[in-house]
């Protein structure tokens, strides 16, 4: 390894050179003005494979296209389903960025730009670790598969269609995702579990109109006051969740993942700062950290109904409707949980209401043992890259491409995130540590040799 | 009154003439572009005062004026103050109007004007019912007071103004408005009782800003989850309202009121149908009626916070918003009630979310007993015109000037409707039944009379 040490210091300055290259690319997917950009995004990930002799196509889609590029096969080795994605978030609000989003400028050792850590950066780590391999010792000691879309930032239409009909092209041992976080600066961390979600909407309909509230009301249901009774009849007054059967498939946490979760010395008083919140509240009998990550949720998004303008308006509203999202940890299943809300919101709405309710797509929780040789094979990698051994974190939200390895390639995800979460993601000024991005190309190079351990 | 009534009848076409030269004055309060045609309609007001020899003036207030009239002084006789007002709604929407809202068209015995029943034709019956006393017998048997105002479409701000600096010279014995509808076709009401109102409004903060559901959710409160939780808490499940005390000052429905309403045949079907809600719902114990008209409420009029688009958004809000009026009965304080209101929201608000709390000015419920010498002479009155004696109903909305009546004046209103419920009032093509409006003025005559009458 060492030789691909000394190669990776020798060219750091190259990688950065080109790191920039790529994040000059305003490849915004969810524009169709950029979308001649969103392609020389992808023709610049295809010449950076194509420049260490990778298979490597487009492969065309509805949208975008998506990167597919493998390694020589090498007999015997594991192989490996790299994941990331070229397109980036809108840029706006413009007037907030101290250097434009797309003139990569660096400051303080960081890279600011759009896409920075999202995901170009972290993405290319993977790509620059397989060069360094091929560069010195001829090839990659792992199979690698990547696939690099291109519609991330729009919902990812595009690439289940691609993952149905190519499952046993990418037919892998592991994949690695490097688009999450370290948990803090100085402390790297595996992403082992990840939050499911269902959304869904209900809407209460009384009148066929807005009514006056002094000639009608109190002779019939008020949709919003209704909407409230059922929208507060899904937690106890503690935050305890009250949908029937709700928390039922979820199995206790052991000691073992409540101490790890201790063990990370959550700052809770700085969490609320930060947010300018007074005080927790949450599910009785758990921490903060659990009540984000191994806990699930059911939080209105969106409330609204009858006058939203300034001052009293005397009316009894036609209508009322509450956008509503529960997040879901392992083994609850999105399709069960919907319809427990559903038959609970029918079964606490007044007469005289109707109750409309419509559902999106959900995603089921996700976790991934950490006691096994691949997240010992990512702990080592990232301890010789970052010199101190990676924490094992969770994440409140949700990853839907590692559900789909998962149920459509039965396949787990190494989630290892080189940014922070403090690096802008989404909004103006969005950076990335280029220590950590060097950092993060040595634990990948790392990892492609730590997986061929047994 | 053979004199008087024939008066009335010779004279009905020019009656209804110049009841649409009124109605073509389009006296806009709310619309400052209309200022010059407010005044003019107060100007015609005036200048049908002066054409019957009544002392009247314009007052002058910050809006728009006051048509004040006295007729001449007749020793002995009773005092009767009647209010009514010369403005009118805004037209819109324009489109619906079948005829112009300002160029009055006759229809199937039915005036078509902006205007017409709220309040321009009611109020004209009490000047066209003074006129045929003044040119049959040379004068009214009564000492009768004008308030005509401006402003009420738009608040009567400077009402309360000009009524607490005219106290001694207002000083009468009984109030008369005609702003209010008979309880049906060929149904003469008088209203003796209208609820009174709070009006108040309460902000939850949370976060500073929307948050991720995924990281963030679960570990503080959600504004919009919370809010729903304590407007929920204003009710039972059964409609009943839990704010402590709230019920506490009203006095128990006698039996005779509740027969009397029984007594209305009140079409509760028919109701349910015309505003398309299937099940009546509210306090338990009440019938609807008494629901609308006796019994108070606690109704949210308008309800928002977080995403209001299309589709799902994953956020927890950084606000939510209710506001709530609640409508009252006699003996009722609004004073009272709305700090119970805010009491009981506080004490119903969970941790990390600030509660902001804000109220509008209040007005009581108000009753009139129905067993006296001026609730006797309406009834005959109206008997006398109508061909039939009318019901005494109430009305679930509030009249301010009423109160104001009351607390300022220290007097009683008779509330004598010569319209229908039904007459678009506010809406698109209102109208008034022209055969309704000469009765009201012959109901308004035979009124100067029989208030005479010990």
């Amino acid at each position: 390894m060492q030789q691909i040490d000394q190669y990776l210091s020798d060219n750091s300055a190259r990688f950065e050179t080109e790191l920039l290259e790529f994040l000059r690319i305003p490849s915004v997917s969810a524009d169709s003005a950029f979308k001649g950009d969103v392609r020389r995004a992808a023709e610049f990930v295809r010449s950076q494979f194509r420049s260490i002799d990778f298979a490597v196509v487009l492969v065309e889609t509805a949208g975008h296209p998506i990167v597919y590029a493998e390694s020589p096969f090498v007999l015997g080795a594991p192989t490996v389903l790299v994941y990331g994605h070229y397109d980036v978030q809108p840029p706006d609000p413009l007037g907030e960025w101290k250097t434009p989003p797309f003139e990569p400028a660096i400051r303080d050792g960081y890279v600011f730009a759009r896409g920075a850590t999202d995901d170009k950066g972290q993405v290319f780590t993977h790509i620059k670790s397989a060069e360094a391999w091929v560069k010195t010792v001829g090839s990659v000691p792992v199979n690698l598969k990547y696939v690099i879309e291109g519609e991330e930032e729009v919902g990812s239409n595009n690439l289940e269609i691609f993952l149905n009909a190519s499952r046993s092209k990418l037919k892998s041992d592991v994949a690695v995702i490097s688009d999450t976080s370290q948990f803090g600066p100085g402390r790297p961390a595996i992403t082992h579990g990840l939050r499911g979600i269902v959304a869904c909407e209900v809407t209460l309909r009384g009148p066929k109109q807005d009514l006056h509230s002094g000639i009608f009301g109190g002779s019939i249901a008020n949709p919003a006051n209704a909407l409230a009774r059922i929208v507060a009849s899904l937690h106890d007054v503690n935050g305890k969740i009250q949908i029937p059967g709700f928390y039922d498939d979820i199995p206790p946490l052991t000691p073992e993942e409540r101490s790890r979760l201790v063990d990370l010395r959550f700052d809770e008083a700085a969490y609320l700062r930060e947010i300018e919140v007074s005080a927790p509240f949450g599910e009785p009998g758990y921490t903060t950290l659990e009540r984000r990550w191994v806990r699930p949720t059911c939080d209105v998004n969106g409330i609204t109904g009858g006058y939203q303008g300034e001052g009293p308006k005397t009316i009894v509203p036609a209508w009322a409707r509450a956008k509503i999202t529960c997040r879901l940890v392992p083994n609850q299943s999105p399709e069960k949980i919907v319809k427990s809300i559903e038959q609970h919101l029918r079964a606490n709405c007044p007469p005289g209401v109707k109750l409309e309710f419509r559902e999106w797509h959900g995603c089921p929780g996700y976790a991934f043992d950490t006691n096994n040789r691949y997240m010992h094979a990512a702990t080592r990698a990232i301890a010789d890259s970052f010199g101190v051994e990676p924490v094992f974190i969770r994440e409140g939200g949700t990853i839907p491409v590692v559900e789909s390895f998962r149920r459509i390639l039965g396949l787990d995800t190494l989630l290892l995130g080189w940014g922070q979460n403090t690096d802008n993601l989404h909004g103006p000024n969005e950076h990335f540590l280029l220590a950590d991005f060097h950092r993060g190309t040595k634990a990948s190079a790392h990892l492609w040799q730590e997986l061929t351990r047994s």
